[in-house]
């Protein structure tokens, strides 16, 4: 093969990573912990979320974050808006790449934004509106696309129904299936995108995993069998939902490095950066390291 | 797909997690895990090592082990012999299912046996003598066959040349590639298979991986893709070689159980029965829980 694989990463510890963590970090080193990411050759990060502080205290500094890191080029920043407000904020602040999260399971959708699937799906469309006549990229992720903490294994036919009302609303965005809990298995995760693209073709998918029964890398790697270029993880494995008991830590960036670099697929991460990015967030009062990788890998072995 | 999937798990926590166990265990207690293994349905299980008890105490009552659970009918338990008087005495104990591990890096082979790579070819010469004439299996482990902890990683062509000269001396013997340090990557553990059942057609090929770098379930299911269907594991994730530093223990049981059954890949364990075993392993003084599955999946997600 002479055909350059690659995979992008988008780095979700500024976001996911952060609000896991329940006392606020100082703003300065969330900041020196994002330019830390951003040279280790990160192209693409959830830099936080324009939410009420009420709900998620840990983002109550998004506008000053959102200000230093603003236009900066070569880099894709996102932010998660949960609602039209959100979205006006972002714009406001400079951010035309928008994240919207809403659940397939009902019960959890309750739990996390205490809407209904289908008030959810109007507040996406009110994000939508909003953007109007704006260059906006969205994303949408599916949450619980997989297994929901409440009501166990999410039906695929749930899934495909949220999928296509989500598409319905915002055709052009990137969707992420999202295995909230961490439980989903990798040949499930392979089957459920397969099923996915077949309804949705031309659409760019993500996937976004955690790591609680050790299936992290498998399942991303089966992600990226079925056709899914786009990848998330969060250094040093942080992040969990804190409306998904039981769920640990996001799959870590840098476990997703070795898996697919080793294996001959790029990722454009500089992993001696990532690592030293990787130990700041662990060394983070709550934090943690939920990455399995410590040192630089000596050389590719895949040939 | 009307075709059933399984896959052999091979149950090594009685030879390679035990050994990882410094305090001496009690002959009893090791009888009653073994026993709660079997009753989780393992078919396959490695008992113990015909070894000297200076090399390694935990194996200083093997003939006891041996004694108790010899001729149990309706499961393959094959004992690790390091030489020709090795499998003698595991022939005399009614054992003729044998494992003769060797590495295909020298500098682990010194490290691991004492002898050189040819040396130990020539142990396993011995070995297939000594049991001439007596309907034995022999598994044939190569050790190192991704990394070495001494020397990185393994070129490849090493990893042939030792095959070719292990199945010159045991034709029929099963090959198991063995990432002994667990940081190879689910790729190169594919491709790696798929280039050795290219060269030895025929062979049955077995995978025995570790977890070190949370590559461990992804690893296997790599392998059972280029056609491996022989993987093993250890409950609760006990295991570690003592001569490769920092490597930790083999891929749980579990976690393997949880990534084959629900991607509806057969192994025949009963999860509740080997998460009961699990705890016991992990209960012994030096023993961990290095497994992540903590509960009996609901349902199978797989459809």
């Amino acid at each position: 093969m002479t055909t350059a694989r690659s995979v992008d990463i988008v780095e979700v510890a500024p976001r996911d990573g952060f609000q896991s963590i329940n006392e606020p970090l100082p703003t300065g080193e969330k900041i020196a912990i994002i330019e830390d990411l951003l040279g280790a050759g990160v192209k693409r990060m959830e830099l936080g979320s324009f939410v009420s502080p009420k709900a998620i205290p840990q983002m109550g500094d998004m506008a000053d974050i959102a200000a230093h890191f603003r236009g900066r080029p070569g880099v894709r920043l996102s932010v998660l808006v949960p609602n039209a407000r959100g979205a006006e904020i972002a714009l406001r602040h400079g951010y035309p790449e928008l994240v919207f999260v809403l659940s397939v399971s009902e019960a959890h959708n309750l739990n996390n934004v205490r809407q209904t699937v289908a008030q959810s799906l109007d507040q996406l469309r009110a994000v939508v509106s909003a953007a109007q006549g704006e260059a906006i990229k969205l994303r949408v992720d599916l949450a619980t696309s997989f297994d929901c903490p409440l009501d166990g294994t999410v039906p695929m036919g749930d899934v495909r129904r949220v999928l296509h009302e989500a598409l319905s609303i915002a055709p052009d965005a990137e969707i992420a299936l999202c295995d909230t809990t961490g439980r989903a298995d990798p040949l499930t995760v392979k089957s459920r995108f397969e099923t996915a693209m077949q309804d949705a073709p031309g659409t760019p998918f993500a996937f976004h995993g955690h790591d609680t029964f050790g299936m992290g890398v498998a399942n991303a790697l089966y992600a990226y069998e079925a056709g899914v270029r786009v990848i998330e993880g969060a250094a040093a494995g942080l992040g969990g939902c804190p409306f998904a008991p039981g769920a640990t830590g996001n799959t870590a960036t840098e476990d997703l490095f070795f898996a697919f670099e080793q294996g001959g697929i790029s990722t454009g991460l500089d992993i001696e950066k990532l690592l030293q990015a990787a130990d700041r967030i662990a060394a983070l009062p709550g934090g943690k390291t939920g990455g399995h990788l410590r040192i630089v890998p000596r050389k590719r072995a895949f040939a």
